[in-house]
């Protein structure tokens, strides 16, 4: 154990706190940058509150947006805040995967094989490599995005200079599922042209998916390519979180069409344009942020339903937020369990261990009960629909930046809820609640037990 | 063992369908009864949906109604309504308590000694016992409630006849917390009464606080008139469930003056006038229904903290619903003490067992998605607002009786989704878990277990 994994192991706890203390550094950071009146366009002002908002949406790749990025910022500007946005994505991916690993966890047999720690000891070695692994992936996708946006928005824009930071802004923005966008209405130009859609679902998926999916599928990939190991073992994490992703957005986008079927917006579509809106909504639910209508259209049980969506959010080490994927399929699966009469969690031949179980219900009820607080606070603050607030305020601890459209007219103490929402949602609730753990309290004794009535 | 006690081991899980199939038989009869002409007022045409829907509300003690009680039912009516108000709570007192016997839980050490049963054996004397026990409490209980609430409304009423029906009528509402009223406004024709609100709140109080509580305390009483064994040891199910109900009568009424400080209703009200509003109101969101003043009076923060009231509910074991308080205590302090790094949970001196935290997160998580799917689908076959359908459905899942005022105007199909909230309230989250399981499916093969990350 050297140095480096030796401070890790001591101060756990401390790490936990050091990386809050990087997010906040990164916020701070990244208002310095966007503050500078080089990457505004004339006449730009822009307040403190709204800097505050713009880069912990950014640094936390939410997307809600008090300022609309096009007007505020210039062509530099917009590559100032792709580079903000890539950093948030980024960090997040790596600092989520490095939380599991300082907690002790692994990230499923596969993933502690592929970044060489051997028995919860985290060589530094091994965290280098991981990080830069991460970095080349999300370049990787971010850079055929880029090529693939810009050369199709040859069509869309006048200039290859256009097209080119059209395509760029839009492919780091989908792979870091930031949600922002510098057309000034999304992706709502776009809205018939399938092309540019299925691109962006892709990436967002790609990001959202989760880092130790990427890398075993990339192991994968180069296993089958040199032609050995056809029969390769996924690991329990990665069979978990994808199915659970793809089935949140097959049911997803069979609710919104169904929930919709009366609805005023679908009543003159065809059947692929209202099959591309659910898909397409459904998708950036995971974390997108994106969309390529009005949320307004929608009617209200729609938005509720998009509300825990939002909530659920993307897989766990990814640049999503939310309770995560694998938290709510483990919940699932306990209540099934419990229904059928079971006495353990039992999925794709593995048992779920206890304390995982214990954690992920942790993790759902302090999540649902933060939401409320929030959806009271701003209630009581703010004079918006009661269905406005609940779907900021889960978008925002979601971190997933669709709005009906509330963002830019939220007073000072709302916007800073909202700020806190977006803050927690991107740290993760375990981290929220680490933060107020004191150091190496494990207790050794044990009262008596006893049963009590619940339920 | 007899063999009343064999055939609840043998069947514990028919015993539960026995249990739901009993429910179904006492709202049939007590459709039946309500039907009848001769305690209907003149005029009166009750529709099988609105008979249902009354009869399943008066069974599960809910209070929510479809149609104005003093309007439909004459003076017999209203006796035969509230014998089925008494056979509902009484009811559900005791098969409360049953079904914990039946899941070989024991109601904390001192339940357990008091109905003699030993090591999960229930004998059939203990039953008869527990039952006779329970009856002679609650009747206790409303004789004296209706004493002197009809001495006490000979000051309102012209006949004693009348004095007497309503004091009646409003002793058994309260003590079952069944939320029915004969005044036409609930308890707002006594908002300048304090007497009548303290009166009702010691009754809803009682009824609520649960049964095991009520026998524990009986047995202090008698032992302290006696003069022996003057440290007297609660339960622990006593001690959380006790310190929790109170707990969030006073948290409920904080919250209501400070989110109602600015509100238009509490403007030209005198302090002791809004704290008995506050009470009264947070009082009744434990599960007594009943209200001093018009919801719609309240500011939308404070009727959305009151859902969140209806929901937790009341004590198990006692006429109310809700997730109840001990629940929600052991969600919270699990999340305490997680976030404090400690182990397991402790609190006064005893552990919780970890078998009842995961049984606590699993009422919670499926009736929380219980009441969005209820809001889900209310919200699309019903144009009222968002609140008044989220204040409706927790209402009706907490069987609170609560309402914004839309419970007459809903549709068949919305009046049928309040009906399985308000039966499944009534049951409970486990009875109704427990009613999709199969019988005698204890698995006795073991996967690998594989840690996932989460959150
Ligand atoms: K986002
Ligand atoms: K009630």
């Amino acid at each position: 154990m050297n140095f480096f994994s030796k401070m890790f192991k001591v101060t756990q706890l401390s790490t936990i706190r050091m990386i809050v203390l990087f997010y906040f550094c990164a916020v701070i950071v990244s208002m310095a940058l966007l503050s500078l009146p080089i990457f505004h366009n004339e006449g730009v002002q822009l307040s403190f509150i709204d800097l505050l908002f713009t880069s912990v949406s950014a640094i936390s790749v939410t997307g809600l947006t008090v300022v609309s990025t096009s007007e505020t910022f210039n062509a530099a500007g917009s590559i100032a805040l792709a580079a903000v946005l890539q950093f948030g994505g980024i960090g997040i991916m790596t600092l989520g995967t490095l939380i599991w690993l300082i907690l002790g966890r692994r990230i499923g047999l596969r993933g502690r094989e592929l970044i060489k720690i051997d028995q919860n000891r985290t060589s530094f070695g091994g965290i280098v490599k991981l990080l830069i692994n991460i970095f080349k992936i999300v370049l990787l996708i971010e850079l055929i995005g880029t090529i693939i946006l810009s050369t199709y928005f040859l069509n869309y824009f006048d200039t290859w200079q256009e097209a080119l930071l059209q395509g760029f802004f839009g492919a780091v923005s989908a792979t870091t599922n930031a949600g922002f966008d510098i057309t000034g209405s999304s992706l709502q130009p776009f809205a018939q042209d399938y092309f540019v859609q299925f691109v962006n679902m892709i990436l967002l998926i790609l990001g959202a998916i989760g880092f130790p999916v990427l890398i075993e599928l990339e192991e994968l990939i180069r296993k089958k390519s040199i032609g050995i190991n056809p029969k390769y073992n996924f690991s329990l994490f990665t069979k978990l979180t994808t199915i659970t992703f793809f089935l949140l957005i097959l049911a997803g986008t069979i609710l919104i069409l169904f929930l919709e079927r009366n609805g005023l917006f679908f009543a003159d579509k065809s059947w692929h344009e209202k099959l591309f809106y659910s898909l397409f909504q459904s998708v950036t639910t995971r974390n997108g942020g994106l969309s390529t209508m009005d949320m307004n259209e929608f009617s209200s049980p729609t938005l509720v339903m998009m509300c825990i969506l939002m909530f659920i959010g993307a897989s766990p080490s990814s640049v999503g937020g939310g309770i995560r994927t694998t938290t709510f399929a483990i919940m699932v699966l306990t209540i099934y369990n419990f229904a059928k009469g079971k006495t353990s969690v039992k999925v794709f031949g593995r048992e779920i261990e206890q304390e995982d179980i214990i954690g992920s219900f942790i993790v759902i009820t302090t999540a649902g009960m933060l939401c409320v607080v929030g959806i009271i606070t701003l209630n009581s603050i703010e004079t918006f629909s009661l269905l406005s607030i609940t779907f900021e305020v889960f978008s925002a601890f979601g971190t997933t930046g669709l709005s009906m459209g509330i963002t830019p007219y939220l007073s000072t103490p709302a916007k800073c809820v909202i700020i806190v929402l977006m803050f927690v949602g991107r740290i993760g609730i375990f981290s929220f609640l680490f933060l107020l753990r004191s150091i190496g309290t494990r207790e050794s004794y044990h009262y008596p037990k006893e049963k009590v009535i619940i339920g």
